[in-house]
Formats: C-alpha cells, structure tokens, sequence
C-alpha cells in the first residue's frame, strides 16, 4: 500500500508526525495527500523524515549536491550535505555524474534523515554514452535505472516523461533562444530525434506508475522544456509540455502514486504568479517545485540571488518547494561555500513566504524582540544563520565588543535614544 | 530658476541628456518633473550626471557610504565610493557620523560625478550630543547645517519633516515592537518630547524649502517612523506620517522644489505592493525612494538579499529608487566588500524590476545568446559582476579551461547535446 492508498483509509502515523511543525492538523494533510495536492517523499527503503510539501504547509526547500566527471570527491559530497542539513535544507537531491555514482548515491542515503532525490536518467544516460551514444538507451535500461535508485531508497525521482514527440515539434516551431537547458530533458530529447520514437518514460507510463507504486516512489514529473532564459518563459513549448504533465498527474493519483511537478527556471517577475497559477489549475493543484525561478539572466556569480527573488514570490503565490540556487550556477559545480550560500537564500526566500503568509511570524516577532532590547545572545539563536551573523557583529566592532550598540551608529543608536524618551 | 521651474518654460538641456538612456522622452521626462512624479537630484554647485529618478523611468539605485565613530578611515570610504561607481550605482549617500564629517563629504561631491545625498541632521546633532545633548539643537543650527551641506554642493538631503508631535502620540498608543530604528527620526523625536516643541522642519517648512529653492536641493522627505521589523510594517504610525509627507509634497511642488518621499524598512511579501501603492496616492505620484525593504527579519548577514526580494518587488509595483542594503546591516559599519555585494545585490532587484516591466530585455537576451552559443567572453561583457563570473569560470574548471562547456555538466552539456539536432 502506498501512503495515497494509507491515507485513503485513515490518518497514517507518518502525517501525523509530518504535522508537528506544520500550520495544518494530520487529518487535512492525510486528505490533502489522498487527493494528490500535498506530498510526503518517503520511500519505506529509506524511511527518512517527513517532509510534507504542498498546498497550506511550510513552503520547502531542496538543496542539490553531487559529483560531476571532473569533480568527484565523495568526501566533498558528504559536506555539502552536512551543510545543507545544518542550514535547514528540507530534501536533497544527488544529481552525481562523475566517479562512482552508486557509492555517492548509497552514502547519502544512509547519512541522512532527509528524503533523498535523484535523476535516474543522468547515471543512465551517462553509462551508456560512455559506451557508444545516450540515444543508444534501451527502455529497460531506462526503467531499470529507475529501479535501481528505488531499491537504494531514493525517495522522489525526477522523470522527464513531458518531453514528447509533439512538444518537440511545438519546440521546432517556437524560434526559442535557448532551446532545452535541461540535462535530463536533453538526454530524452536526443533520444527522440534520434530514434524517431517515443519518450518511453511517456509511452509506458504505466510501467512507470508499476515502479512507483512498488517502493512508493513520490515521482517529479520534470520540465525538460523549462525555459532557460527570460525570454523563453512562459512559450508556448513550456506550456505544452505542462498540460501533458497535468494529464500525467492525474494518472498518478489514480494508481495512488504521489506526484509533484517541476517548473521553471528563467520567468520575469510580472510573470512568476502566472506560472504558479497556471500550473496550480493544469495540474490539479499537485505541489510545485520550482527550479529558482531566476528572475533575470544577468547574474552569474549571483544567481542565488536572483532565484531567491523568483522562489519568494513564487511561494508567496503558491509555489510549494524551492529548488536552491548557488552562485556557482551557470559557471560550474558548486563547492561546498556555494552550497552554504546557497541554502541560506533559499531558506531566506522560502521563509519570507511563510511570513507573508501568516506562518511562523513568531520567528521575526522574537528576532525584533531581541533587537529592541540590544539582546544580541537572544536575536542570534533565532536567525538563518547564527555562525555569519556573530562573526559580523565581532569583525566590525572592535573596540569594545561588550558595548550593546554596534558600530553602524555608535553613541547614537536609534533604539537606545529613543528608548530613554519610550522605555 | 530651480529644474522644475525651467521645466515649465521648456525642456532644459539636462532633461535631454538625462534621458539618454532611459525608455521615455526628454518631453514627457520634463513634464513629469514639472508635475513632481519625477526628478533629477543636482545642486548646479555639483552639477553631476543627471539620473532622473520616477515613473516610467529605469528603477534607480543608491549606496550609502560613510564613517562613524569607530570606524572613520577617509581612504576607505572614496574606495566605497570607487566600488559603488564600478558597479553601477546612480546616486550614493555620504551618512558620515564619524572623524572629519565634513571632510568626507567635500572629498565624496568632489571625486563623484554621481548625485550626492546626506542626512545634515546627523553632523547637527552629533556635533551638538559631543558638547552637551541632542535634544539642545537650536532650530537655526538644523538649518545651517541643511544649508552648509547645500553650499558643498549636495543634491539630496533626507529631511525627517514628518516626525511630529502628533505622529508621536500616535506612536506611543501603537504598541509598535520596535519604536523608531530611523537614526534622523530617533534625533528629531527626543529633541520634541524633551523640548515639548514641534519639530522645525515640519513648523518651519517654509524656511526648508527657501534653502531648497537656492541651491535648488532636491527633499528626500526622510521616514522617520518606517518600521524596524515585519510586525510593524504598515502600521498606523507610518502611514500618519506619510499622510503629512503627502501634503509636504505639494508644498514642495507649489514652490518648484523637487521632492521624493523616502519609504520602509521592514515589509512583509504580502504588503509590500500595497506599500507602494498608498504612497503613490497618498505623496500624488512623487518618487519613492524604499530602504530595502527587507522581507523578513531573520536574515542579519544576508539582509542584502533580503532587501533584493523586497526591492525587487516594490521596484516592479512602481518603487522608483532602492537604497541598498549590505551584509553588514544590523551587525556594523559596512567594509568595502559590503559595499559591492550591497550594491550587486541592489541592481539585481533594480534590473529584475526593469526587465519585468519590458525596459533594458535585450540586457538579458543578449546573454543568453551568448550562453547558447557557449560563447563565454561576450556573456561575461554584459552580467552584473563580469570579475566575478569569469573568476568563478577560472576556479571551477580545473581541467581544462578553454573547453567550451562547464564542469557541471561536463561533457553531457544540455546546450551542447541539443545543438547536435536543433543545430
């Protein structure tokens, strides 16, 4: 039985331990997953802990690691987790394509509490073009590396099945900038061309739903036709392969298997509400995982920022997951410090929605608190990231780091003057 | 003759040259200045380039440099200046509290041709608390000082007019968590319940907008009462004092003195439209000049990111000028890596607002040509921070730098996989 069929029936002990810090009580989450507008990422294998991503809850973040053919230190790896796991990352994914990718796989599933997610397509993809060609794949090897990530205990897989014949053609046709800039996508869409074929993660589907329902695998319906710049968003290709994701997403809850759909990557910012609603309506309300989005294409080197001003407001409007963004995006692997920076602003892009949302307004109440006092012990226990900010208030102000106010202002600190005429 | 009053006879040469690169002409561009919704801070003593600030136009940012008490290094605030020039800030803020005040400000007017703001209340009433307390300014030393930075040659001055005796009552029946954290608002406040006076720049506007008339200095009307944390954000004390900065407004306009209205703070996600909203009806479309705002108050160390979510935001709603905000905010005076990852993060959210309402899209077009092409030297030409990205280019592709993919994906690059069949 997997946790749709659980919840069909009663409320699961899962969601009610998913709840304990989530704004809604274990019944409506239980019905909220039964009818495939909340997700709890667990494959038993793995059994991490719950996660709950959708509609009412806590917005999430995910943090993605892994080795790449040049980069592949599965020490390295192993930080970059600890640190996603120390800045509050909800989920992890391992996209590893260099070195051995199972070790890397193995490792992080058993170091972690956090569901883990995977690209299965990319170890596949990547095996066989070291052998001859990736549009050599056969669509066994295709499932079957799906499987093996299953049985490793991989919680949620990305499966790019929106990538169709016909939304190659539509692609074709669109006089895109910057055509597929997904890696899975282009994989699927090479094979296509290639063979004339069908993407078989689409054409048996079925089986897919078979594999899914075996380890309840939460499945990522992926955007291999997410726009890679501002101005692909929104087109007509991005669009298309989203209806066939909706259609996707009901198959899914009619065989009980949980799904989320992946979204964009570049949108502009008068158009970021648009691509949450729009998918909220096509795709039945099922949890959105935005990759970003970037709201501009002018920041590498920055590109955390930019995305954290496309996942606020993506979250603000609807958006359930956020997909960290490094500054190393666009210009090579993240190192561990990328990872750092960019968890911390994804969590400060997701927290902002909560906030705005009416969740967790405690948390900023207590930080002011603490600000209005000059209680700096107090005001650093609560914030993103407490190491960064003490180690500020020690650098820049040296002369008496026992003084109450800070450097900034000095004698003439605003909450102290005032407080004597206030207090 | 002050601009606006040169702008009712016809369209002066700066107007023309303001617009050079903006998306309105130099007609509608002196129009508007003439009705007040948009200006051009220059004190002709100055004279720098002209940066139009207001509707229609390209969002505008500004950095704030500066000494204090501690930390009063004059070298290291002209390599501030240098580092916000470098990266694109349209006008830069000398908010000195330190060392030799007027030093810094003569040498700032003198190297910059960028717009020049200052705050004089703060030399006012440090120079007044170091030989007895603020609250004994004389209502002719607050003025000298406002006309003393004039005759440098400022071109903006924040003036707190709107800290009243009544928005004070208001204030303390509010409840609000955290009081006044505006350094200006905090002087002129004591000084009124000490003194039991109503503050001069409001009592005495006429005699303000003289001295504006002469040097034909341009009023940031300074929010005294913008709120230091979410909980505060749009609260009854704000919105009385915008109420009264809306009618210094049109006092301003009726004596040809330009005027933009300085705005919050701390905002949450779900208000900040809101808050541009009700200034532009409330101030009749003059400029709004937004400090942040920051989204969320538990990001000390990475509020400048914070403060690009909420910029960007205000910016595309119609917010027409960002104040920057540094790592360092509430922990200290800035360094000058402060200052560059303010001033990054700052045209970010500028640029974000501008390409979303359809101003400078080429910017981004033409980098992800260039990143389709994997042509890397003309997309560094055109990105925010082109050092930086190249540096990170160099750093993380070890092996062999002149391959034209990168060391995230390696040899399974989307782009270069797709190009085989889209070529």
């Amino acid at each position: 039985m997997t946790l749709i069929d659980r919840c069909k029936k009663e409320v699961p002990k899962k969601v009610h331990k998913a709840v304990e810090d989530e704004p809604i009580p274990a019944k409506k989450l239980a019905k909220m997953i039964k009818k495939g507008r909340a997700v709890i990422p667990n494959n038993p294998i793995h059994d991490p802990d719950p996660k709950p991503i959708g509609e009412g809850l806590k917005v999430k973040i995910n943090v993605n690691i892994g080795t790449s053919k040049d980069l592949h230190d599965v020490e390295k790896e192993m930080e970059k987790l600890k640190v996603a796991e120390d800045y509050g990352s909800d989920a992890v994914m391992d996209l590893s394509t260099g070195g051995d990718i199972d070790k890397v796989r193995r490792d992080v599933i058993e170091k972690t509490t956090l569901p883990v997610g995977t690209v299965p397509i990319y170890q596949c993809g990547l095996t066989k073009a070291r052998e001859s060609s990736i549009v050599e794949m056969t669509s066994d090897e295709i499932f079957n590396s799906i499987r093996k990530h299953a049985e490793d205990g991989v919680d949620f897989v990305t499966v790019h099945c929106g990538v169709t014949q016909d939304v190659l053609e539509s692609l074709k046709e669109s006089g895109r900038l910057t055509d597929i800039v997904s890696r899975g996508g282009s994989f699927l869409a090479a094979w296509i061309l290639h063979n004339q074929e069908e993407n078989p993660l689409y054409a048996e589907f079925d089986y897919l739903l078979e594999i899914a329902r075996e380890y309840d695998l939460t499945l990522s319906l992926g955007d291999g036709l997410r726009p890679g710049s501002i101005a692909d968003a929104t087109d007509r290709p991005q669009i298309q392969e989203l209806i066939t994701l909706g259609e996707l997403v009901k198959r899914s809850r009619e065989e009980g298997v949980q799904a989320m759909v992946e979204g964009p990557g570049h949108v502009p910012l008068d158009q970021v509400e648009t691509n949450v609603k729009i998918q909220k309506e096509l795709c039945q309300g099922a949890p959105f995982y935005v990759l970003g989005p970037l709201v501009t294409d002018f920041a590498p080197g920055y590109d955390h920022i930019s995305g954290a001003i496309g996942g606020a407001l993506a979250a603000y409007h609807g958006a359930d997951f956020l997909c960290y963004v490094t500054p190393a995006e666009h210009l090579g692997l993240p190192d561990v410090e990328d990872v750092r920076e960019g968890v911390v602003a994804s969590k400060i892009a997701a927290h902002a929605a909560d906030v705005a949302r009416g969740i967790d307004k405690d948390i900023d109440w207590n930080i002011s608190k603490a600000r209005k006092n000059l209680d700096w012990k107090n005001m650093f226990e609560k914030v993103v990231d407490p190491e960064k900010a003490k180690r500020l208030r020690e650098e820049k102000n040296i002369k008496d780091p026992e003084d109450d106010a800070c450097s900034m202002c000095g004698d003439v600190c605003a909450i102290k003057m005032v407080d004597e005429y206030f207090g």
